[in-house]
């Protein structure tokens, strides 16, 4: 029987060690456009390691839950931000490092209007958006290189 | 009588003097994550003239048409992208410089799952989402120095 993962509701505390969560704050750091707009200031922590920043769009399949988790990748030159195009909840599944593998892995089910940004080099999974569209813009690294590794787990883990 | 200006849908072509509409494209760059998610990668030309690329929220009130501009402003540091949240249109007001002030104002309405990208310099109206939530992630310059310059018209102009 294969492992099970409970997923836990995204929040910026507990994503802390892998990332951050762009969210509206309790108050935005300015007002601007003559009081007709918060602005939540540099909400994410992003590297892009001698490379430069891009925006790209995923269109991404939708999942469910449980889901079979059997891939775990990481971008060592920088970091990666999700922000949905919908109001819609998706799935993050992140891990530690561990002497160069990716340790127990921790699942996470957004809240719509919630953003994530992966810091660099962290372990996630890829990405599950929970309902169509499954649209998605990409602020990450344009660069030489590869950028990606890969690690297949050895036993399948379920996500619920 | 206020002077009016008519919108147009907002297609890559028509927004091409201004910046970048990030949008699928007919075919993705690249099928990623064992089929299933692709990858419309790059599609912004951004610039942080010196500075480097951030994420912030904005959080903005909804306008309607017909909507009054009294105001333009420009950013000659970098450039500006906005990302919606949500599936709506948003209002996007842009005009080329002449001999340093802003020419003509033209309007654009972008469909769901359309994103921008203002290229550095351009004159542009401030954020005006169509529906709630007005929530966007916007990619900007952080950085010394205002950044800032605005642009109070003559006499408004009615956006219809």
């Amino acid at each position: 029987m294969s492992k099970v993962i409970q997923t836990s509701a995204l929040s910026a505390d507990k994503f802390a060690p892998f990332g951050d969560v762009l969210e509206l704050q309790e108050q935005p750091d300015q007002i601007i456009n003559q009081g007709n707009c918060g602005r939540h200031h540099d909400l994410a922590k992003l590297d892009f390691g001698g490379g430069r920043a891009g925006i790209s769009l995923f269109d991404a399949k939708p999942r469910s839950l449980p889901y079979q988790l059997d891939l775990l990748e990481r971008h060592p030159d920088g970091s990666q931000a999700f922000i949905p195009m919908s109001l819609t909840s998706f799935l993050i599944i992140v891990a530690s490092d561990v002497n160069g593998s990716p340790g127990e892995p921790c699942a996470f089910v957004s809240a719509p209007g919630q953003a994530i940004n992966i810091h660099k080099g962290v372990w996630h999974g890829v990405l599950t958006p929970l309902h169509a569209p499954g649209l998605f813009a990409v602020v990450d690294r344009m660069g030489p290189g590869p950028n990606l590794e890969e690690y297949r787990l050895a036993a399948s883990v379920e996500i619920v």
